[in-house]
Formats: structure tokens, C-alpha cells, sequence
């Protein structure tokens, strides 16, 4: 019997499972809420932008829960022994960037700075970076397009460079004191592996990839005198960063004999490469050629992979072809759709129909059950925190119409369901017309657990079976999975993920008469989002954003 | 000193004003609700287009108002006497016919057809002849466009034949009964003058108009092959209706010596011929060439004159071109909004954004108060309840861009009252483009009188000063005028408008900042307007209604 652990960082704590890798249950598991900040993230009250965390609190939920996981699972299972445990792997939010002085120790643990809010982790929801990332944009645009093109054409303020070079900008004592940055995704595995210092460091592909605009095609990160010309000190600093990525099934290290102590671990154990959390969560969910998996929460994240043996064209809209960057030996196709519950939740929280308690997702969810595809007549885009896949354009908008003086809350809340799903379908199709097809949906995440209309909906709508991911952990699990492989337990992904996970027995089957209806809604659907998106209509959205945009 | 009364019959009650004809000065008002029914409209629980009134209420209603309204202008006036009235003016509701017998008593009032609702008033908003109004509509466009041209193409399931056909088709108990079938608007001065018998009864060109399809050049009403061919029983009819029509300064006849005992009221005065509430509202609210009266409730009314002497063009979209139809000698033009106050309370008391409370007309509007034009990047669609001018087309509905993940209910509500604006905008503009010009608006009605941020959005919007009627009884007023012309004390409409009516004091001047911002919006709104109304997305909303209707 071998198991390995999962540690998955997320944006408010940290959660630990430990994994049979025979089969893939989960044995244990943990849960490390952040202590520092507000739910975990330090905020600056006169700058909405600002977005951080403590390292320390990283370090603290390593021990907090392995050690709880551990006991829960000798509770489990008869004669458990933590000795059987081979292997840990981590993944993370990211782009999570933060500096590190010639050691690997963050600055935000020496006493200077522990007051530095730019001393600290730079979460991934951190935009203080904007006005960077559009530089950065421009000068990509027209000194090299190619950096781009992997990135669906504009680098985000969410990514590692706009977040250097910020703190550059702003924060002269912290940017000279930082030897280097690390991605959290490098910076946990390197702790447990003793690997700190920035040369000895291994760098995930995953992270390294287009946000940080890493590709070994072109000599790995961006060139230096690209870097210059943003800054010069961002120049030098390519030098102390790295020149080699590493997919997940390597290894980072070894587990050291001090943290091996602290958590009743053998030492020496593997501890694999880290990855980012949506990554891991498709390797978790049973990611492999043609088999989609949709990471659906606040927004969804929509991971496919193809073999690197194949070329692939870029295909427009679809931002991260990046080899190996879920599995290696594949493309890693990363879309997605920027807000889907997070619609949900404006339409339930800010315009709080029917008042509070009638107005609840529960509610609503109810009533909307009772509706027929179409039977509203509302249709709606899912544009209200703009288009990532496969418009690529944040100036977008929401759009319901079909409003009549009878409309009720729950047809718009349903409305809205359906216009993510119809957006959803909108991502597949754009895989399918570049020849990468989707035989499977494997759909994980909060949404997919707890919301059984919503599924049904997809379902009917892009006239496929949903399935579900049968762990609620897939992170973990696909960190687990990862460990597994890395440590030698198992030869490849394919055949760790046909052991360790699979989907729940349930599936949602699409209604074929609603199906029918939904292709026409969705033709409609269509023509809206390519007027408003690119076409004839394309202007108004923006230039009612500037007349808006005027007033900040 | 003379006096004049008008009566004005609305939907729930009947209003009367008595008036000084020197000054218009207001000296007693009264309001009798009638007490049939749901708020005075008899409804049918299996059939939501039901919507009937019992003329009794109407009858009762005449001597409650009249007898009130004379004892409070006794207190209000020293010497009081009510002698000094020299007429009586009315208006009502429109199309609201009734079916009557040989001697002009309607059925209702007989005991066989007490309990029978098809023998009551047919309240202007009764639907019941939805599907006749589409035959009718089919009919005329082979047969007789010409009919339509003046209608907007489509004729109505609120107006005369639409309900007189439909009684045909289903109650032919009634319709055998009915000798004819008279407006409310006529019923009226018939009663109070002893005119009832049909062919006694002097009709309202106003009434007689588009909403009977009644033109002189065609010769009166529609032709009987046309009516027979929808049926041959209404092809009888007919000869049962009438063959001349009269402007509101006409005599319908005097006052009958046993109402005027009853009144208190000098026997032989004047009492005009009647016309609909809109129409006298806007000669209450003083309109003339060039000053476009819009009265603006859940819906809105947008009238115009322009000299008869002059040719005018049909202008498309303006449904109601009638020679008198508001004042002898001018061509009528009407126009007007199928939604306005309906839709803001459509927002309030259907999606009841921020719970009951939270939500109010008044919150919200105190709210959206703080907003600039522009600055929630939200732009709407008036169309909730379709669009009459200038599309005129149902089958269209609301539309609402712009909305984020943190658009709030009181942007969305001030959007939702620039997008009426823009809609009364488009239509000043379809008149304007014809060669009449508007150099004046005054508005009346319950939102004119009641919400000064509309007010004054539509003068920042329009680029226009907006006035507002000195009455807030601006109907009943324009009786009382028309029962002054009509009985002598001026002679014609303009001198008589000139002394009674007027506008208050404190009119809405348009911000010129405000103005060009909004100048841009409407551009944009144009630009949709055009695109879902007429241009390459006009299919989308109809293709969902067509989705929507296969459920009912």
C-alpha cells in the first residue's frame, strides 16, 4: 500500500488530502484557513487593486494539515502507517509571485519588511499591476508579437511581470532587497525539499508558461533586451530568475529530514514539481486527450490537452498553448469563461430580487426549475465581467433582453444560466473548428457539485453528457496524482489517473426536446456575440465603457 | 362670470372639475370611483383579457361628481351661483364601446343581461379580441391598406370592430340584442342631453377616427363589403352606426330640463360633444401648432396638431392622422409609448431589486438622482411592453446592456428612465424629419406631476425645455374648454386656451453638459434602436418571442 499527499493552496487556505494511490480515496483530509488578513488576504482599504498574502501562513497550513490528515486517516484505515506515504505534491494559486532575498527566504519574513504589504505574496486576484501589464502589452505588440500570441494577445495585470515590474515602479526597497521571485507553486515544494535558494529551485512549466511568458522555442523567458526596455532593472533581474521549467511528473526534491520530523514523514520521500491549482484540478478530474474538464466556480477555467507529436495551429481566442503544462507530452489548451457564478452571484447580491430571502439562489433555482428552454423568451450574454474565451476582450458587458412587464426574477436568473452555458458551448465549438476534438465533459468544482439545474442546463445545451468529477478535492487530488507519478509509484498520467480518479456514477444526460429547442436559442445567442463581440454592434459596448470610464 | 364643467372618465373613476372660463381657475373638483368590479373594471379570473365597466357606474357618476363640485365652488366662491354654468364637456377612455338598443339604453341595464359581461362597457384595455384584430388587420392590407395607413398598419384589439366582432363571434344573445354599439365618449352627452336614441346621438370624430377607421374621404366608416366579409352581421351593422362625426366645439346637445333638476344646473346649457381623455388632456394642457403635449403615466401620449389647410405626409410609425380629431381644423397626430411608468413599476413590483422597502420608487429614484449621465455604462431599450411609436411593432421587447458584477438596481432603474427618454426623443425627431416642427413641449400626467429626475432627464436628453401643464386635472380641463367653445364663450379653441390653461411656473431647462453626454448615448441607443427594430438583429427578438409563444 502507497499513498502520497495533495496539498492545493487556494485564495483562502490551504487543504491537504492523503491519497491511496491504488485507487485513489482519499484517506484524509485538512483544512488550513489563512490567519492573516481578511479571509486570508491582506487588502489596502484605499486601493481595491491591492491583493496579498503572508508566506508564513503558506509554511504554517504545511504542518497544520499533514499532520491533521494523517491522524484523521489512521483513524480510517486499520495499521496506517505514515511510512507508506511516498510522496507529496502542491499545487497553487497563481500567478502568486513573491520575493525572495540569495536564500529562497521571502522578504516578507525578515523584520524590515513584515509591515510591507509589497514584501508579501502577490495573490493572482492582485491588479495593482494594470498599468504594467498594458506596457507590457504594447511593447510585446510591436517588438515581439509572438509572446502574445500564446496569451490570447493582451498580458494580464494578473501575471508575474506586470506584478514585478509594479513593485519596481512603486516600491524601490523592496524591489533591490528581492534576490529573486518565485511563484507560490515553486516556493512550497522548495521549502519541503530544502531547494530554497533561487539556482537550486526547480520551476514549474505550468507557472512558467505564458504568465510568465516562458517558452524553451524562443530561449525560454522573455529576451532581455525586451525586459530593458521595460526596464533596465528588470533586465538584470532575468539573470537571478531561471532558465529551465519542469512538468509535474519531476521531481523537486527530496522531503528533508527536519520537515520530514515536524510531519511525521519518512525523509527523502518525493516531493513532486508544483503546478497551479486549475491545472492539477483537470489531472485530478481525469484530464486526457478529448476529455474537457471544466473547473466551474466563480468563473470556470476549461483545460484541454493534445499530443505534442501533433502540431497545433494557434487557435484564436484559446490563451496557454503551452507544452506540458498540465501533462507532459501534451499541449496544455487552457480557456475559460470570466465570470459564470459570479453572475449568479451579482444578480442574487447586488440586485437582490424579491428581496433577500425570496431572493436566494435557492430560491431562485427553484422557480427557475419550473421553466421550460425558451418558455421566458429572455436571452442573455454572459459578458458582465467581460470575454475571455474566445473574444479575449475585458471591454464587454452583460446584455439580457427579451424583458416584457411580466418578467419574473427567476426567468432572468435563468436567463443568465443558460447565457454561461451557451458561452460555455461557444469554447468547445471554437476547440472542435481547430481540429481538437471533445468526446468527454468532465466538469469539477463548486458549481458542479452543488448545482444540479445549472448542469442540466449545460447538458441540454451543448447536447453532451456532463459528468462530474468524483472527488470534491480535484486539486488535491490531481497534486496527489502528480506525486504519485513523480515519485515513481506509477510510469505516466494516464495510467495514475485511470487508478486514482474517475467521475461520480450520475451523469447529466441531455434531453434531446430540449436540446432542440436550445439550438435555436443558441444560433440567437450566436448572432448576438458575434454583433456585439466583433461585428456590427461591436462599437456600442465600448463606447458606452468609455463614456463610463470618463467618470474614474 | 361663467362657468364650465368637465367630466373626465377614466379607467377606476370619474373625475369632474368646474371651471372659471375667465382664468381656468379650478373652483370645485370631485371624484366618484366606480364601485363595479375590481377598482371599477369587471375582470374574469379564467380570461386576463377581460376588462369591463357597468355603464350604471358611469351614469351615478355624473350627478356624485357634478353636486360635489358645486357645493366646494360655493365655499371657494362668494356669490356662488350655479346658474352662471354654461356648459358641460366630457371625455372618457377609448375605445370603450358599449352595445345599446333601439332607444340608446345600453343591455347591461336591462335584467336579462344584468349578470352577462359582454353586455357592459368594453373597457379600452379589454383583449378579448386579440384574434379579430389580427383578422381585421389580414382583411384590410389585402382590401383596403388605405385603412391601415392611418393606424400604423395594424389595427388594434382595443378599438371598436376588433370587441364588436369578437361579441359577434361568441355571444350572439348580445349581439343579436345590440341595435348599436356606441362609445363611452358619446353615451355620455347623449345621456345628459336626451340624444341616446343612435341616430339621435351626435358621434366623436375624435372616437370615430383611426379607432373605428372612420375617414370622410373614404366615406365614414369602413365599407360595408369590407365588414361584411368579416362577417355578414357586422355588415348589418353598419347601417346601424353612424354617418357623420363632430369635432369637440360642437353641441352634442342641451342639458335635458329632468338632468338639470337633478343638478341643480340650468336646463338647455351646452353640452359638447365628447372625445377621449388624451385628446381633451391635450387641449387642457394647451396645445397648438408646435407644442407637442405628452402626457406621460404608465404609458405615454404624445400629441401634436398641424393645419388642415397644410398636406402632411402619412409619417410612418405615427399611427392617427385625423382631421379634428383634437382641435377643429388641425390634423390630429398621435403618438406614443406603449411603456413608461409600466416599466419602471415592472422593475419595482416584479424583480423587486434590494427587497420591498430597499427597492421603492422613491429609494431608488433618490438614488439614481446621484448618478451623471453615462456613468453606470448601462443603456436600455424602452420595449418592454413593445414599441407604438415610431415601429410600431408589439413583438418587441426590453433590452439592457452594460451591466458588470457590480451594476446596482438604482442604475439599472435610471437607465431604464433614460431609455424612455431616448424613445420620446426618437419620436420629436420621426415628427420633425416629416416637416412638423416641435418648438414647445408641455407635459402632463401622473409622472410629470410626480418625478421631477425624469422631468428633468427628459430635458437634459431632448435638449428641450419641459414644461408642465398648470393643471394637474389637464383632461377634465380640456372638457371644460371644449364645453366653453362649444357653448359660446369663445370662439374658437386658441382664445379659449389662451385664458384656461397654461403651465406652471418652474419648467425643467435642459443641462447643456448633461445634453452632450447624452447626445453620444442616444447615438448609441439610436444604433440599437435601429438594429433590433428594423435592421440586421430585428430577427432575435422575434425569433425568442416565436420560442416563447409555442408554450402558451
Amino acid at each position: 500500500m502507497a499513498y502520497t499527499i495533495g496539498l492545493d493552496y487556494g485564495t483562502n487556505s490551504v487543504r491537504c488530502v492523503l491519497v491511496d494511490t491504488a485507487n485513489g480515496r482519499e484517506v484524509g483530509t485538512a483544512v488550513y484557513d489563512y490567519p492573516t488578513g481578511q479571509a486570508g488576504i491582506i487588502l489596502d482599504k484605499n486601493d481595491h487593486n491591492v491583493a496579498r498574502q503572508n508566506p508564513a501562513d503558506y509554511v504554517k497550513g504545511i504542518e497544520a494539515t499533514i499532520k491533521k490528515a494523517i491522524r484523521q486517516a489512521k483513524k480510517v484505515v486499520k495499521k496506517f502507517d505514515a511510512g507508506q506515504i511516498i510522496g507529496i505534491g502542491v499545487d497553487t494559486t497563481g500567478s502568486t509571485p513573491l520575493p525572495v532575498d540569495k536564500d529562497g527566504t521571502p522578504l516578507s519574513m525578515k523584520p524590515e519588511f513584515k509591515r510591507n504589504k509589497n514584501a508579501q505574496a502577490w495573490l493572482w486576484k492582485d491588479h495593482t499591476g494594470y498599468a504594467e501589464a498594458a506596457e507590457i502589452t504594447e511593447l510585446a505588440k510591436k517588438e515581439h508579437p509572438e509572446y502574445l500570441a500564446k496569451c490570447g494577445q493582451v498580458y494580464s495585470s494578473e501575471w508575474f511581470f506586470s506584478k514585478i515590474l509594479h513593485c519596481l515602479r512603486t516600491d524601490a526597497k523592496v524591489y533591490e532587497e528581492a534576490y529573486s521571485w518565485v511563484e507560490c507553486c515553486d516556493y512550497i515544494p522548495a521549502v519541503l525539499t530544502g531547494t530554497q535558494r533561487p539556482e537550486l529551485m526547480k520551476r514549474s512549466r505550468c507557472a512558467a508558461g505564458h504568465k510568465a511568458m516562458f517558452n524553451d522555442p524562443w530561449g525560454g523567458l522573455p529576451a532581455k533586451d525586451f525586459l530593458v526596455k521595460l526596464d533596465p532593472k528588470l533586465g538584470e533581474l532575468r539573470d537571478r530568475l531561471y532558465k529551465r521549467t519542469y512538468t509535474v511528473d519531476s521531481e523537486a526534491g527530496k522531503l528533508t529530514a527536519e520537515w520530514a520530523k515536524k510531519l511525521g514523514l519518512k525523509a527523502g520521500i518525493t516531493v513532486a514539481v508544483g503546478a497551479f491549482d486549475a491545472h492539477l484540478g483537470a489531472v485530478g478530474s481525469g484530464i486526457g486527450p478529448g476529455k474537457l474538464v471544466k473547473i466551474i466556480g466563480t468563473s470556470t477555467c476549461d483545460m484541454l490537452v493534445s499530443e505534442t507529436e501533433r502540431q497545433l495551429a494557434d487557435i484564436p481566442g484559446i490563451c496557454g498553448i503551452v507544452d506540458g503544462s498540465i501533462l507532459p507530452g501534451y499541449w496544455g489548451l487552457e480557456a475559460g469563461q470570466s465570470a459564470v457564478g459570479d453572475i449568479f452571484n451579482w444578480f442574487v447580491n447586488y440586485i437582490q430580487p424579491g428581496g433577500k430571502v425570496k431572493g436566494s439562489h435557492e430560491v431562485l433555482t427553484k422557480k427557475a426549475a419550473k421553466l421550460r428552454p425558451g418558455q421566458s423568451g429572455l436571452l442573455a450574454l454572459d459578458w458582465n465581467n467581460g470575454n475571455r474565451t474566445i473574444l479575449v476582450d475585458q471591454r464587454l458587458t452583460g446584455l439580457l433582453f427579451g424583458q416584457t412587464l411580466h418578467t419574473k426574477p427567476e426567468e432572468i436568473y435563468l436567463a443568465l444560466i443558460e447565457a454561461t452555458a451557451f458561452g460555455a458551448l461557444t469554447i468547445i465549438n471554437r476547440f472542435e473548428e481547430y481540429g481538437v476534438k471533445v468526446s468527454e465533459v468532465i466538469n469539477c468544482g463548486g458549481i458542479a457539485e452543488k448545482n444540479p439545474l445549472l448542469m442540466q442546463i449545460y447538458a441540454d445545451v451543448m447536447g453532451k453528457e456532463m459528468k462530474v468529477s468524483r472527488s470534491a478535492q480535484s486539486c488535491a487530488l490531481g497534486a496527489a496524482i502528480a506525486a504519485a507519478v513523480a515519485a515513481g509509484g506509477y510510469k505516466n498520467f494516464a495510467e495514475a489517473q485511470t487508478a486514482m480518479c474517475g467521475v461520480k456514477k450520475t451523469a447529466y444526460k441531455p434531453n434531446a426536446e430540449n436540446n432542440a429547442i436550445y439550438k435555436k436559442i443558441y444560433a440567437l445567442y450566436k448572432q448576438l456575440h458575434d454583433a456585439f463581440g466583433t461585428g456590427i454592434m461591436a462599437n456600442v459596448m465600448k463606447e458606452m465603457l468609455n463614456i463610463k470610464d470618463a467618470y474614474v
